[in-house]
């Protein structure tokens, strides 16, 4: 079982037994991640484009051919690739279900090909005349690897072209005509000589996943603070009656902390108190206790089948349950007493807890990952995975998971997806960029980011270049959270609407993936554990809450509105085509993204200053979104519902956050005009 | 001896069998050429920082080593790195000697380091008194990993701990200076625990050169052309009559056109007539003859001893002899008869000659590289290249090295170097920037490049900021030419001095290598064959020439001065340093170069416009070359040998074409005012 990670891991070479007579190079095939160490991430049904350089010495021409397949599956596709320019080629394939593929490319030198393109541009007679006695001895090496029709047709083109050279009275022309025959080409074009056929160094692999790796927009709440009376502890039951709410508001996952049974053992208190009071419900990331582990539900939330019938309401709704993985123990973890060997034990018996000193966490004992039965742990690890599978989790948060060995998670994801590729995997990795990367290269399908601390202009448009047309480009998806239970970053401390209505605009047209830790944000929950803290107040974490869940509080309309416009609009669905646009005013930042096919595009300019309106000149050139420069284009604000009537490059833009504090406006590109009428024409 | 290439082409993988308890991460190691197919290159003697990205999960210490050796030898050398910010490490290492070598960087997690580091934030005095005890347990354990008083050494100290945390008289503080006691922890750290260590995935290949492969002067002349007396052949002898001159213009490289007997077949006219007349002599390219091939030499040059002379007379002067290496066959060449399976047979029963429709090179049969006895080709092209290495060649500059095949060049270089790592190879290939790359990857030591035909600021600053800054810096080394027998530019085909001293002093200071057709350039030779030709009229390609060689005629003197510039400036020797400078006129192009230690910088300005005085200020900021900014700096003008005082940030600049056309300054940072004086210390 584990041999295949470390099989997987290691491309192997593709070529065959090298040959000195093999002339064609075949040479930078991508996308490509890390040589093909790991996989390029796509999604099913959507068309791969895949580039090489090719070329051989010489003036002769190299056939080049793109080799697709299911990983492990026996049946490989094989299409021709087409030169662009400077011995570029392309060609596209479109992986049709989630799953592993690999690509690599193949090249050799086409004689037949090479003899017609010089014959093209031959003119002495003399030279035509040999030149078709030679093309005549490739047709028939072509007959002999052709069978039936094709083989007697190129048999019979070989024999008139010999005829036809050594016959006198055939003038060259005629002679080239006939040697130069489309539909008999493409007939010897079908049957080349491959021996000497050159591969790509390595073979390369993708992860083809469903559109929602790539699309999606979430939603956190906390089970236990769901229920409508204040004081008492919500359940699934109550999460289901939001489930039409968050619906409406157009969240397609719903992400819950850990639902496991809670440590009693060094439990926290309010507001992470080192001591409890009587009624403290303690950390759902202590996990374990005497009621079970990660497998097991507490009791309070409800029953299994409470749990699996909310997945399936919730599935109606067309929202995936995100279910936290924290590996992790409370000391009270039944783990604990069943596999000692699991975690490190220090000198006085006790187990070691997780530390960063002088911080203690006594209530979470890490496993470590050095056990000598890490076989067994990495089992164990994965089977619970498998578990919530089983229930119709589909969708797995995993929390800190660079605390735990990166080749475990290769392993784990790798496995999991090779039976389910449907699972989406977040990783919530706030750490150094290299560590975010490596979780993301070996697997994660999505990937927290440094959004919540990426506030000015300058930062976002950085950042967001770099995620966007970095290298990680091609393997880090970003999901972006302007809050987190663990973060109420400082500008949203003032509880001033503008900065939450622009920090949520952000997120939903920055990021084709973007979520909220839900009721804190949306009710605007804004006051701090104290004065330099990014914890919230009165935690969720460490105690129930009570919101109000009724439809049009607080910032729901407006939610409801910027997802259904990332809905209506696919140019918002994917992140590559990013593009940062001029505005001449530092709290103004303005950008673009365009549909795939690059027909629709949607322009977003964002008030940053929540205080004062602000003003600027939008550099906009209608080229970019395919309108002719001499026309007008309308700019449709699909928040505000205001059409405006653009022209030129130079676009005034007032943004007043006290009304709006952005502009989402969709490209409307046919304006008609008396030009339009058919008499015109 | 094939199956070394094809060996020495895939990196093998470098870890020992995985063990899922390893949890140091390694990753991008750099320098690399294609995830280690092909090697970098540098020069023995000059360190190599190598650099790599190492972590693992969690707050663990990782401890990094550098492994490198020499390609083939058993003796492998290991150095730390050290950590330099964000999870990046570095190290370097000097290969001693000109030869291949291999280097990879392993890590592991440090648990003794770690421990360490934990410790040093501890407070809590029964936090320390534990950590004291779990040190012991790690002390203990490198002691039995030591021997001899390192052991004891250890086996104390962790007895010393144990006791201390036991005893309760002995305070917390002291406890803990004992645990972080420096000398002890560096005994520790010599015998750690490296079972669970990880290697990067590749061992990546470096070819160190002599530093000739990275700076050189080329001077190129036609022996045959070489004599006193016109109409009268040259020889090796007349050649060494003119290394004197040679030496004294500063060049180190002199290279010839092929020296081999010149075919009767077929063989071109002047100016490349297809009907030769009597006494015609033959292009040098069209190899082979009654009298031999590509081991012999043509009669009318000399003797074998004769060109042996020649090569020691000029390695007196510093100056190594560059043989052109043309693999090809005028129709009477040996070959033709001895192994016609090497050559390409047309249905008439004649050798396929080279051309490329409608041009015919009827005088040149290429090898086909197809051949079913390829082994046996492959053999004897190399064996030409060892025969010349027998006779006191050092460099070859090979011909079209693109028309022959890549697998082929990889080979021999690879053989030809195992033996004989001094060796330069340049690269004639004059085609697509994908071909060239793929030469230089594969071995070629130096390429020709575009700069010929690089004529404008725009142009200048594009390509040698791609050629010194892109991918291809690691192995791609350039090395430009004003001029070539086969090339005169319509640039110099005016013959105005001021061009050919701006493009000299271009090629000289943009690329640390770079060389002239000589007499022709020196001398100023500026008449096309025709009005839209790129070719010299009456080119000594086809016909002897005469020459004056005295020592003062045309551009001779200036060249020295710009070879001598160049050899007392070690800014120049290099490439990787080249910054392009602001200056507000499209005719004057500015860059600097410094030394590899920083601390030596050389600022060129050239005026493009060989016609006008241009004017223009130009950028430069004193930090950039190490003079604090309220300070005064001199340039002082090597080759004009004026000084200049510059203050400040923007410099004016004024250059008359017809006295100089070029700056060439060295910085001169120390000078000197009345704060230096000890008083006003």
């Amino acid at each position: 079982m584990l041999s295949r990670l470390f099989k997987s891991a290691t491309p192997e070479a593709a070529a065959p037994a090298p040959d000195g007579r093999s002339r064609a190079v075949v040479d930078a095939v991508l996308p490509v991640v890390d040589g093909g160490r790991f996989a390029v991430k796509r999604v099913a049904g959507e068309a791969v484009r895949i580039t090489a350089h090719v070329f051989t010495d010489g003036h002769d021409v190299p056939r080049v051919m793109l080799h697709w397949w299911k990983d492990g599956s026996e049946r490989r596709h094989e299409l021709p690739m087409k030169l662009r320019y400077n011995d570029e080629w392309h060609a596209e394939f479109t992986p049709p279900v989630p799953g592993r593929y690999v690509y690599t490319v193949s090249a050799w030198v086409d004689t037949f090909e090479s003899w017609r393109h010089e014959l093209i541009r031959r003119v002495d007679a003399d030279d035509i005349r040999l030149a078709a006695r030679t093309g005549a001895q490739e047709i028939r090496a072509a007959a002999e690897r052709a069978s039936g029709e094709e083989r007697d047709a190129l048999s019979g083109w070989a024999s008139a072209l010999e005829e036809g050279a050594a016959d006198a009275k055939m003038d060259a022309t005629t002679l080239k005509a006939l040697a130069l025959d489309e539909a008999f080409a493409e007939t010897a074009a079908r049957h080349p000589d491959r021996r000497l056929e050159s591969y790509f160094a390595a073979e390369l692999p993708l992860v083809a996943d469903r559109e929602r790796a790539r699309f999606s927009t979430w939603y956190e709440l906390f089970p236990r603070s769901a229920g409508d009376t204040p004081g008492e502890h919500g359940t699934f039951r109550d999460v289901e009656k939001r489930l039409p709410l968050i619906a409406a508001m157009g969240f397609d996952v719903l992400y819950f902390p850990p639902i496991h049974p809670i440590g009693r053992l060094q439990r926290k208190g309010r507001n992470n108190a080192l001591v409890t009071e009587p009624g403290d419900v303690g950390s759902p990331w202590a996990i374990g206790a005497a009621e079970g582990g990660h497998k097991d539900i507490l009791p309070e939330l409800g029953t299994p089948e409470d749990f699996r019938h909310l997945v399936r309401t919730a599935g109606q709704l067309g929202i995936d349950i995100a279910m936290d993985i924290a590996f992790q123990c409370a000391p009270d973890h039944p783990y604990v007493k069943a596999h000692p060997q699991w975690f490190r034990w220090r000198p006085d018996n006790t187990v070691q807890y997780a530390e960063n000193p002088p911080k203690k966490y006594q209530d979470i004992y890490p496993f470590n990952f050095e056990s000598t039965d890490w076989q067994g742990l990495w089992a164990e690890l994965k089977s619970v995975l498998d578990h919530w599978i089983g229930e119709g989790v589909t969708v797995f948060r995993v929390d800190n998971p660079h605390t735990k060995s990166f080749a475990f998670w290769e392993w784990a994801i790798t496995e999991v997806k090779r039976a389910h590729p449907e699972i989406i995997f977040l990783a919530e990795a706030f750490t150094r960029p290299k560590v975010m990367h490596r979780l993301a290269k070996l697997g994660y399908s999505q990937s927290y980011t440094y959004f919540t601390w990426r506030n000015t202009k300058e930062e976002l448009t950085e950042y967001f270049t770099e995620l966007t047309q970095g290298p990680g480009k091609e393997y880090f998806r970003p999901n972006v959270w302007p809050n987190t239970p663990d973060i109420l970053h400082a500008a949203l401390q003032t509880g001033e609407e503008p900065v939450y209505k622009a920090r949520l605009v952000l997120a939903a047209t920055l990021s084709a993936s973007y979520g909220m830790y839900g009721p804190a944000f949306d009710l605007m929950e804004y006051k701090p554990r104290g004065p330099s803290s990014e914890e919230y107040l009165d935690s969720e974490k460490y105690q129930l809450r009570h919101w109000d869940w009724s439809a049009e509080q607080g910032l729901r309309p407006f939610i409801a509105r910027i997802n259904h416009i990332r809905r209506a609009n696919d140019a918002l669905q994917s992140d590559h085509t990013l593009k940062f646009l001029h505005i001449d005013n530092d709290q103004l930042i303005a950008y673009m993204k365009v549909s795939p096919d690059g027909d629709r595009a949607v322009v977003t300019v964002v008030n940053l200053d929540p205080h004062h309106t602000q003003i600027g000149w939008l550099h906009l050139d209608p080229s970019e979104i395919g309108v002719p420069s001499d026309r007008p284009f309308q700019m449709h604000d699909l928040l505000s519902d205001q059409r405006f009537m653009w022209r030129g490059s130079h676009h005034y833009i007032e943004l007043d956050p006290h009304r709006l504090p952005a502009h989402v406006m969709a490209v409307r590109r046919r304006v008609r005009d008396e030009r339009d009428f058919d008499y015109y024409a």
